[in-house]
């Protein structure tokens, strides 16, 4: 039994149809083989936010995994309307999008040119987290057990659901993952760290997913004087960082105040932390919304 | 466009219904996250083959991803109706089943307990590669990229994908996975060395799927009196060895006459692979069909 839930209006190849309505081949290859690739964009307001990146990002996963789909520039106008149809223009919105290779008889190669690729998006209410936001939340750490592309956006997720249900069986908020003695990044969002006045990451390679808001936070901390160290964090010597947070697209800038219950500074998130969440808002809330903005909410 | 195939007959979740009216509901886990596992079992003649090392293996797999489907006592029962209803009792068929967490808001934490399993099977005629078996293929070698579980058969199976693509373009049969410089498997089958007149092969743990053919090779070797050496294969001492070939369940034992280019021994199918497929032939055919069987026919 699924909770009830009303239906809301999804997009399935070319067409607009109600949700219940919205059912896949059983010979979709992103039933079959995770042979998929997926985006979620946020929309505040009406606005959607880094779309261009998000779109480039895609663009890159599709030709990781070489799925051709030469229509992104349809997907603007599609998304705009699933967050008007489903009347989230007044709210924080998040649009899921995923491109399969298509349905054809399951075999492990390609399958004919002719095949379409399945595409897919919904929109739905984004959930703003405010008091992890505010307060910070705890995380656990695991061996990094995933594909050695993890700049592909792909659909093969299982072993990030598998490790983030542990999190959550833990009382955790993400499960931090950890390749040879290194902090790769979390199982849906990035890690940064804040050592020595100067923010430290682990630098894009095919071990990461490039983040978006992780860019947004890479241009604030230029605009503000915050010097940027692309390098990976031995997990061991993650206790003598000054700050840590996460950054993905529905939690946004999330700060972390302790790893596996060893206390990260304070226990409580950092200064600069809460500076880069104030720079996110401004950027968020205020330009795309043309709001007043109320800093010091925190 | 598809290519046209008349529908048959599946199984999903509790029914059996022709294929073009089985779809999947969009919010199927399988769909999302790969969150899923599979087994493919062989029908000889009306008779499943190594039934109950599938079983067991496939709930290795459910317990590995911790998906809970109490009706693995059904299966057999589905298993056999979806043979004789699709006309397959006489012939070689294929049995596909995939089990999901099903369908369940996207999330990345696990649904609610109440949340059913998707549970999929359908037959299929079974391919018979007897030029390949023959004649043995080639084959090339990538790094394998793959997730660190392995011995899960979970249908995130992108890599396996993208890879056995690369293969099929480089006109080879199968393609051959390095990890840290000793190969673990190919993308769908074991890899098996002769060498000095003993069989060695990977050790089963979370780098390979443990193969049902592949024991029923080392039952075989025992009872000949060939030695099994489980032990991982240097990729750049492959070229050294006498013979070899690769394991599964659609392609029972097929020689590899060639790795990247290099001739494995003399470039043809080696003695000990031969006898190795004379007994297996004797099993599948001779006991399971009751037949007699024609040794030497390869």
């Amino acid at each position: 039994m699924l909770p009830l839930q009303p239906p809301s209006t999804v997009y399935l190849n070319g067409q607009f149809i109600s949700s219940d309505k919205a059912m896949i081949s059983h010979e979709d290859r992103g039933f079959y083989f995770a042979d998929g690739v997926y985006e979620v964009v946020k929309y505040y307001r009406g606005n959607p936010f880094c779309f261009t990146a998000h779109l480039n990002r895609l663009q890159n996963s599709l030709e990781g995994v070489r799925i051709r789909y030469n229509k992104l520039n349809e997907l603007r106008r599609i998304f705009d309307q699933l967050v008007e149809t489903n009347y989230l223009k007044d709210s924080f919105a998040g649009i899921y999008l995923q491109i399969t290779r298509g349905a054809a008889p399951r075999i492990h190669c390609f399958p004919d040119a002719q095949v379409e690729p399945t595409v897919y998006a919904r929109a739905f209410p984004m959930k703003i987290y405010r008091d992890e936001m505010r307060n910070g939340i705890r995380v656990i750490s695991r061996e990094d057990i995933r594909w050695h592309r993890c700049n592909i956006k792909s659909i093969a997720l299982l072993p990030n659901t598998m490790l983030f249900q542990e999190a959550t069986e833990a009382g955790a908020g993400e499960c931090f993952l950890v390749r040879d003695g290194f902090f790769t990044e979390a199982t849906h969002s990035n890690i940064l760290f804040i050592k020595d006045g100067k923010l430290q990451t682990h630098p894009d390679s095919n071990l990461i997913l490039p983040g978006v808001t992780k860019g947004v936070v890479f241009d604030i901390c230029r605009r503000i004087g915050i010097g940027v160290v692309e390098a990976p964090m031995k997990a061991d010597e993650a206790q003598w960082v000054d700050e840590c947070f996460i950054t993905g697209t529905g939690g946004e800038i999330m700060p972390v105040i302790a790893i596996d219950g060893k206390r990260i500074g304070s226990g409580k998130p950092g200064a600069i932390t809460r500076r880069l969440q104030e720079e996110f808002l401004r950027i968020t809330y205020g330009e795309l919304a043309g709001e007043q903005i109320v800093t010091g909410d925190w």
